[in-house]
Formats: structure tokens, sequence, C-alpha cells
């Protein structure tokens, strides 16, 4: 990958950001006061699911579906629109799937001024178009991918007028874009090390509630991975005291249709589908393994992000994996006690959680739990519809079926 | 109507209230526990929205769209669900129509622990299943109404099988049920004075954080208007310091469509479609009144709240009318300039709020306005996607054309 390619990829504060090696990098003030729109986002103590599970555990969550645009993703996408803005830069051009990265981006676009362009990917755009509607309404160009107006698009299209798209398809339009318009730069939803340190708000605002709250001694932190940008911002703030021998279980919740961290490898690989680069470093399946059509859109990832996977190489990170349905099951019963609908992602962590408060009441352990709600449901609940009568069905990949074992449980530090 | 039918009809405690005397109800301290899930709710400034339209007038609006269950209907359903449950009522029976109210009440009995049935408009059920899927998530029985369940449903689908329902056919069936179910009551989710006492908790809270902001003497009070449980809630707590002469205007706005305020009468009436009963005296389009399809759900009804209906009656309480795609033209302005993508029912406000403010520009003059944000717009994209696509249309009633004059605008108390 040329240098001329990669200033190109970015803009250039982001880029030092992925290489920084200051322990602090301070919050824009413009950045700050737009936060101020839904942060700091609540911390909440989940009581009722206490009672429910009739556990002596604390369970906390960060609600980061608090935010106008539904998920932790605004936190990155307005600090992203305002170094682009800075830079001069035109237009960000970026790829989404269900449209939680987009409806952000486009949000951030609106509230700083700058142009957003949204390949979408096809099958989302025409049948799952809430998203959709609501980035147009931000005022983002929205394009369904493959399409028409990239080279690689008509290509697509060419071998398959009807391809569903993927996010590779989605990611190559938008990459082809950037490099024939000198005024766009692209923009990443997850994975590149500025993404998590602008997510890392989740984490330092929990740190100084659950001070707050008397609970500082947090003893399960859990989030739900697709590349890491959630669970990478709620866990790196606490990541100093861990390697200085806290007692932290960090616990990485995946689903068994795309298990990267459980399954997947240690290895080089390249972030994007089409291998064209460039190669990081992490926990893969390999860049070509696309994974069974889930809800939990934003799980569908091949890789974690490089530092992510270098945590769970480390040991610092556990991971566990769950199927479709045993995630929508918590998801529900959180909506029942809480009236929060959670994402598809989002249950995944509440899941584990749920499993982790039984174990305690087995074992009449106190501990205290902090998972990431990174996103609500409101825009999901035609899943939640498919739950309710029925007809969701577990979608595995790697061989495996309903009926094989469990990945192995993780290894817990606290234990 | 008999004494035994209208025991029957809500609790005890429902009917009490609606005839109270007492200035002070208080809270139930379940319930206040209950809302203290989302409440209080934020005081916002839209800052934002006064430097677009340029204006000196200052713009504070109380955001009832956090509420889990998306407005502010769950403030008087938490209360309804917790006075049935210590009368011993095993199920509550309730009309929704594009399902806000019946959200709101699925979520109750959900957390308060009592059974629900929503009889849905049919069209709604099929069409916008979204809110369905929310009610069956949080565990409440929903049944298309027209339906197979009841004699009048079924003599409605035998007049016409593919009846699309309405909230006449709905409140039938639901009555129906109440009658023949001595362990059931009906629920309402507007008009009757109970409700909105419960949502006055809207305007004392929003009272005190103004006082907090500095922000005390308010000149413009501003809210939509179906029957008006989310007006009277805003407003009634300034109803005293009006009626000592204070200089605020009481604005309710409405859809052209259905223009109950605007082009009704003040007259003896029936409050469901059937002409059932009880009849009481309100401002009104006539119980047969039928309006057209508007993505405002909220505020298609024939009559006001005879609280409301009182408070135009007596002039205290001003109202204008506008038409659906200049509601969602403000809608979508919002959402760009804040992230929050306001409820359609939320957008007439918008409307009016942006018209005063940019009179107050043109007369150079400052202002407070506050209004109510009632509901968010997320179920609602469909809507929004629409209107981005310049589909939507406008659609008027009582003889009204696209081209027609609009309704006299409102007299300003303050002006």
């Amino acid at each position: 990958m040329s240098d001329e390619y990669q200033r190109r990829l970015a803009p250039a504060a982001l880029l030092a950001q992925d290489r920084s090696l200051e322990r602090w990098v301070s919050i824009p003030d413009q950045v700050a006061g737009l936060y101020r729109i839904w942060r700091p986002t609540p911390l909440y103590r989940a009581r009722a699911l206490e009672r429910e599970l009739d556990t002596p555990a604390e369970i906390y969550f960060k609600y980061e579906g608090q935010s106008p645009s539904g998920s932790h993703k605004l936190n990155s996408a307005l600090a992203q629109a305002y170094y682009a803005k800075q830079e001069g830069v035109g237009r960000l051009v970026t790829d989404t799937g269900a449209g939680q990265w987009g409806s952000a981006l486009a949000l951030a676009g609106a509230l700083i001024g700058i142009e957003v362009t949204v390949y979408m990917v096809r099958a989302s755009y025409h049948h799952k178009p809430g998203r959709r509607h609501l980035m147009e309404t931000y005022g983002a160009t929205v394009l369904p991918s493959p399409g028409t107006t990239t080279a690689a698009g008509r290509s697509f299209l060419s071998q398959d007028p009807e391809h569903p798209g993927s996010e590779a398809t989605a990611v190559t339009e938008a990459l082809e874009v950037v490099r024939s318009d000198p005024d766009a730069r692209f923009s990443m939803g997850a994975f590149a090390n500025h993404v998590l340190l602008h997510q890392t708000v989740i984490g330092l605002e929990a740190r100084e509630q659950l001070a707050l709250a008397g609970a500082s001694d947090v003893d399960y932190l859990v989030a739900s991975v697709g590349c890491g940008s959630n669970l990478g911002g709620l866990m790196l703030p606490w990541m100093a005291d861990k390697l200085r021998g806290a007692q932290i279980t960090m616990l990485g919740v995946e689903p068994t249709a795309c298990p990267t961290l459980t399954q997947g490898e240690y290895r080089w690989d390249y972030a994007d589908a089409m291998g064209q680069g460039p190669s990081t470093r992490t926990y893969t399946l390999g860049h070509e393994f696309v994974p069974p059509p889930i809800h939990a859109g934003g799980l569908r990832y091949h890789g974690a992000a490089p530092l992510v996977g270098l945590l769970r190489h480390e040991g610092i990170l556990d991971a566990i994996a769950y199927r479709q349905t045993e995630v929508f099951s918590a998801g529900a019963l959180f909506a029942r006690l809480t009236g929060l609908v959670p994402a598809p992602e989002t249950a995944h962590a509440i899941r584990a959680v749920i499993d982790i408060a039984r174990r305690c009441r087995e074992q009449s352990r106190k501990a205290t739990i902090l998972f990431s709600y990174s996103g609500h449901g409101l825009l999901d609940l035609g899943a939640y519809g498919r739950f309710n009568s029925g007809e969701l069905q577990d979608v595995e990949s790697l061989e495996q079926s309903t009926d094989s074992p469990r990945p192995p449980a993780f290894q817990e530090v606290s234990a």
C-alpha cells in the first residue's frame, strides 16, 4: 500500500492517532460539546435482572443506546467528522451493513457540516430500510452495494444482477470512490486504533460513575464483539489495572455464526474481504470468510481489531460464543424486565452476563459485573417478531450444528 | 350507562381520580420507583434550532421520547396498571391505533405484573408491525381488530373480510371483552381526567427544570393534540398562573386532517365512535368522523379530552392546524439539527414552534418557548422515507384542499 494511498485513506490526524504513544489524547472542544447532546450516558444498575436471577451479583450497564443514532458508534463518528472537517476534507465515504455505523456517520456529518456517502449492503438497503431512511433524513447519500455508481459495483452486478451485496462489496465501492475523488476520505466504523481510542469515553465515564455508586472494584467487564470498538471502548480504561494484577475478567461475547475470538487464528490477514490490504496481525477467520446471515449484523466480521486480537493472544481477554436464539431469549427477557429492547449485538453481552450471574448464585459469590449496552434494538423489532413467533433459526458456521458442543467456557481469572 | 358498567370500565381509584377535587394527588411509591427507569426526563434547550432560525427566542423542550416505550404514554400506563393491580384486576384490555399507547400499557403490565390484551387496528397490525413486535416482546397479547375473538369483530369481518379496522372497531371489541370478563378492566390512553392527571408529571418536572435553567417565565407552551393527554400533561401545571393573569400563550397543534380544536364544535358528544356512551361536552368533529390516514396516528381522534375542550371553549387554549408535509419538513429539519427524529405527532409541535420563533425574529422579540417532545419517531422511519422521496401526500378533510386557506392563526395572548 503506497504512502499516497494511505494518506488518502483517512484524515492525517486519525492516522497519527493510530500510531500515537501518548497515554491521553484530548477530546476536541467541539466534539466534547456535541457529546453533550447525549453524554454522559447513564450507568444503570439492572436490579430487576438481579432479582429475576436471584443472584448475589451486582449488574451494571453503560447505556450507549441513548445516543440519537442509536448506538455507541456516534462517539467515533463525531470525532472522525471533526478531524476531516479540520483538514478541509469535503466528503466522507463509508460502508455499512445493517446501518448502525452509517447512521452514526450520517448524523455526525449533519452536525459537523461535512458531506457523507454511505454504501449500504444491498439486501439491507431494500429489506431493512429503517436505517436507510434515518441516514437520508440526516442528509446523507445512501447507495445500495453493489450498485451502478462504481466500476466495481457494475462488475458485481454484471456477474449477478440480483447480487445481495456484502460488507466486501460495500468497502470495495467506497474505496474506489475515495481513490477517484481527491476531496474524499474513507471512514472506518471499527478496527482501527483511532476508533477504539474514541470509544474509550464509554469506559472512562463508567469508571467515574461506578465510583460514585460505590462499586469501583469491578470483577467482570462484558461486551459483545464484532471488530471490538465497543469492547475496546469499555475495557481499555481498565487495562492498566489489569496489567498491574487487578482481578478483572474481561469477556468478549460473539455469535457462534462468526466465532472470531473463540475459533479464529492469530495471524497476519487482510482487514478487507477482497485482500487488497493493508494486512495486520490479529484473530481472524480468514478474510474470505462469509458469515451466515444473523440479525446481529454488527458482529458479522471475520477479524478482530488488532488491539483486541492482541489482548486475546496475550490471554488478557476471554471470549465465549452464543447461538442466535439463546441471545434473543436473553434480549427479550431484558426487555420485559426493564422496558429497554437491546440491539441483537447487545443481547450477546446480556446472554453472557446472565450466565455469569447464575454462576455467582450457584457459588453464593458476590461479584460486580459491568457490561456495555452498545445500542438499542428499536430498528430490529422484526427480528424480535421472528423470535416471538418461533421463526428465528440458529445459523451456524464452521461445521457446527445446533447440536454440537459449545465452544469451551472462558477461563475466569477471578474465579 | 349503568353504574355496574361504569365500575367495570376502569379501576375504582381511577374513576375517583376523574372526579377528585384535590389539588394534589400523590404518585404511589411503586409508580414513582418505576418512573426512575427514565424519569426525570431531560429538559433540553434547542440551541441548534435557535441558531438555524436566527431567532432571539429561547426554545426548550421536554424530552418524553426517552421513555423505554417511546413516548409520554408510559406515565399513565404505569399508574393505571398499578391501581388495577392494587384492586386485584387480572387483566387490562385496551385498543391501540399505531401502537404508542398499546406499547406503553404492555410494558406497564410487564413491570407491574398484570396481563395485557391489546386490540390493534388491523391495518397497522399487518402493515406497521414494529410496535406489535414491541408489545409482544413485552409479553402482551396483541389481536388485530376486527378479529374473530369477539362477536363484534366477527360481525365486522362478515360485512367485509378485508376490513382494515379503526379505533372504533378496536374499542368496541375491547369493551365487549371487558363486559364478558369480570376479571378485566378497560384502560384508556387518553381522554379521561385521570390520564391527564398522570401526565402532569411532564409539566411539573419541566417547571422545576426551567427554574434551574434560569428561564422560569415561559411565554409559550406548545404541544401536539389528539385527545390532549400530552398537551394537558405539559400545560395544566401552569394553569393557575395563567388564570391569575400570567402572559402565557398555550397552543395546541393538530393536523388539518383532523382539526378538532380549530374546526370542531363545543357540544355534547360520544367519546367512542359507536355512540355507545358515555357522552361528554367537549370540542368534537362528531363521533362518526373518520379522519383520513395520516402518519400521526395519535392525532386521529374526533374529540378533545373534556378538560382540553373546556380550556379551548374558555379561550385559555389556542390552536392551530398544519398539513402533513409541512409537519414532516419540520421533523426532518429537527432531526438534522439535533439527531433526534421526532414522532409525527411531536413534529406538529415543532412546526408551530418554528413559526413562533420566526415571528419572534421578525419582531425582534425575545420569548421563552417550551414544547413537549412527546415521543421519538424511530418506529415511523417509513413515513420519513416517504417524505424524503417526495411520496408523502397531504390528506385533508372537511372539504379543505391543499390550496385552501389555512385555518385562522391562533390569537396570541402575549403578543
